[in-house]
């Protein structure tokens, strides 16, 4: 069996801008996520300040998986950019979008909502209850994930009604949040999960990095040709 | 109870240039979709041509439920008009795209996917059956809808799948098709629904008339004040 | 418009051994419910040590939506009333299944699952939030419901994954839950929810007993005919 | 990677009774469902008429998946087994539903409703379309399969509705059916798949046996504890 090409695309300014960021991802998010997935797939990076983002159509082709982190720079993504990634889900490749990408522009043009939530940086804790315990992507996991602290994102989560819920999280604060989502786009698999602020080191949390793992097996695009549409000729005689 | 107000938005291109169309429709489709449901709403009009396509944030505002058809000239529809749809739609107005509608802006919008399908112009019969007997755009339908000559739509079509799936389409040259579904995007109500191409005379049939207004009553916006969103106090304390 | 038929079915034992529940149900839940819901139903009401459970073929026949409360006696329901009811809701009836009702052997049999869930007598807050802020049965209800003390119930919560889910709780002691479920069976709609426990005076709560509304509504019988079923003639020649 | 465990379940009588049936599976319908899954599982076969009809404790406990093929006996299912394949799937076997099992004690007691549906034996030809692209279960399988002649199953089929639905029919005669439906029960897969009459040599066809295939992979058991259910203890200090 070959691996899995899994691209993780990662916005990668916090860590070169914020000294608490750069602490504890000196290397990038998206090494973390990376080393998390460990040898099992074949892993290359690409980040915002890359030509074409990294995600030329050569990368794209060669991509099962993609991974995205994004937050404060949504808008500089380009919008052609945009449209490839998109055409390339339609196409099956699968997306997994981490945390504040729920606000990036490809999420946005794959859910056809506003996708806004509420949200708090005030260390309260996060645990990520399994709702759906035979899922692949629950795989290997206990009942809950505990996350001593992160980033709050409560209801309402302006998504369109997972095809698949896996994990709803509960907050010290009192919220709640869908915080593991799927659903299928055209012929790829999408994946929203929630945990991932970057000022903590969630993304070196074995359960997290597990699910994740879990996420881009159940992501990988299924071997079948590409639909055929348009004008059609009848299958069986009209009169 | 106050009536309904329903805006029935339509290209209204055919109709003016095609003697076969105008023959069907010699007063628009809108018209016939708009005397289809009778004295139950308020019913009003809007077209591809009139100022802002007839959609003002006047219109709009005072719309419970639009209703969309299109064809040939969804690259007209102006985005500042699309957006100010959506986010009506998000906000709660009820949305009925008819037929080729499927390709409008909006349509492809509010879906995040592509919305291709199969199709051919051949006088198929198409047999609409019920499969979600309860739900209540079915109602006062029979065991299916029989459609002496329609369109081919036929699958693959590109669309998430549907929170709730009402019509399966039989065709004479031996297609199905997902003809009637429901999602829920924001606080609104989208129902596409298939039949309806300009050379039949399908709006003026009895059963399709009942299905949309069906779906007009289903879609009615939700008296909910819209979340709130954004940056969060804590409901408890977080130490 | 003619007024719905709700029958509130009440198990009604604690209610008549149990001072703490007595003195906050005095004339049992059901009465409680039953005032709840105002004068915009035809409301009766039917217990466990009625003849027939009170719910005789004339009844039930009679019932657009059951409303059904149960927990320490699940196993005095007659098995053949279960079916009775069973039918009835494949038939149309709504079904409203309340809080301990989750382990009723109607509720059991309606779902295929086991129903299970941990539970917790301890005084914990609930906060139930709306997650789909459309869905008619949130009609009028804030962001969320706060109930100052009530049991608490915990995923995971062992039902089908929910048609459309409405609400999901958060409790002080770190669990989450889902608990407002929509379900279609047959032509009925079922629709569970969690909260009620007997010793909280939860059914006097407006904004609970506005869902309790929400729900009868919302579940209300279709009007069409029960599909048939079983040996088909060709609709189209067969050659 | 070792192999799944599949066990093929089959009533095997109509292979012993009838010479039509017995001369397309001389061996009987599980064994040709075995010889098209190939090497890649590690098959075995249960009978109705074995002890315990095949399905003991230790060969349950052991497998992966389980096939269904029963028709005319489903009553002679002794409860006890049933209850005994629903516990097992409930805690994680997979369970594949073939054709005229949809009438069967265990498909009916996962599904909780009447699964009934119209029928005819009448050469209609088939053809299943494939309307969720991207299903691992369509994997390798064309835009439809198309069998030559089948009995005909058609809509209302009285099950829930799916959580996802990857295959609907087309039949000469005029219907369509759900044909391929995935729900999740418990931590269990189950999977509905319509082809299969007896007196037709479906089970040879070589994408029917491919979709099994898929199915059984698709179903597998997930690696993860059971879900504790009961009295639980707070995660939080509750003041």
């Amino acid at each position: 069996m070959t691996k899995q090409n899994v691209t993780i695309w990662n916005e990668y300014r916090h860590e070169q801008h914020n000294k608490t960021v750069a602490d504890i991802y000196p290397q990038g998010i998206h090494t973390a996520i990376g080393e998390g997935l460990g040898q099992e797939f074949h892993v290359r990076y690409a980040t915002l300040d890359m030509p074409e983002h990294g995600l030329t159509e050569e990368v794209l082709n060669e991509t099962d998986v993609l991974i995205w982190w994004g937050h404060k720079a949504h808008e500089e993504v380009d919008e052609a950019i945009v449209e490839r990634v998109y055409q390339r889900v339609l196409h099956g490749m699968g997306l997994i979008v981490l945390h504040s990408g729920h606000f990036s522009k490809i999420f946005k043009k794959l859910m056809g909502t506003g996708c806004d939530l509420k949200w708090r940086e005030a260390n309260d804790k996060e645990r990520l209850w399994v709702v759906s315990p035979g899922h692949p992507i629950a795989e290997g996991i206990g009942e809950y994930i505990e996350l001593e602290a992160e980033e709050m994102y409560g209801e309402h989560f302006d998504i369109p009604a997972p095809d698949e819920l896996v994990f709803v999280s509960w907050f010290t604060g009192g919220e709640v949040f869908r915080s593991g989502c799927c659903y299928q786009r055209g012929m790829g698999k999408v994946f929203y999960f929630r945990p991932g602020h970057e000022t903590y080191p969630t993304y070196y949390n074995e359960q997290i990095r597990r699910v994740i793992a879990n996420a881009v097996k159940w992501a990988k695009p299924s071997e079948r040709t590409y639909p055929k549409y348009g004008n059609a000729q009848p299958l069986e005689p009209l009169n």
